[in-house]
């Protein structure tokens, strides 16, 4: 298992019931990918959520986030944190 | 206080050593703006590199990150966390 960041671009306004709901959907399938999506942020100002996951592949990652309807645009493998 | 995710770009070929000496070299100046630098992440293939902080302001956490010698490309508010 490995972790990601993944970031959604043009999520202007997105609410904390929204981020909430969003992240719901995620849990509600993650398994099904071995994925775990373990935290999200977001800047509605900007639009820009970042969710952070333990996950076999950035490809399981994005599964998740196309079925539950928020493809991601961009996948970053984090092997490095402090 | 509030929380912001910061960006840097262009860290390619990042090691674990240097990561830690960078945040280190945050974590020793962080107080004298009020800052806390929580945790990053990075990627060292594509030079991304992720910090997590809570701060009076956006200013104060690049004031921080410009002494410690390594200026964000991107500060983002995160207002929202799930």
């Amino acid at each position: 298992m490995a972790e990601f960041m993944d970031v959604h671009h043009d999520m202007r306004g997105i609410t904390a019931d929204q981020l909430r709901q969003a992240h719901q959907a995620d849990l509600a399938i993650e398994g099904e990918e071995g994925v775990h999506f373990k935290q999200a942020w977001a800047d509605p100002d900007s639009g820009v959520v970042y969710c952070l996951s333990e996950a076999p592949s950035a490809e399981a990652v994005q599964r998740i986030h196309e079925r539950a309807g928020h493809k991601a645009d961009e996948i970053h493998p984090v092997p490095l944190t402090v």
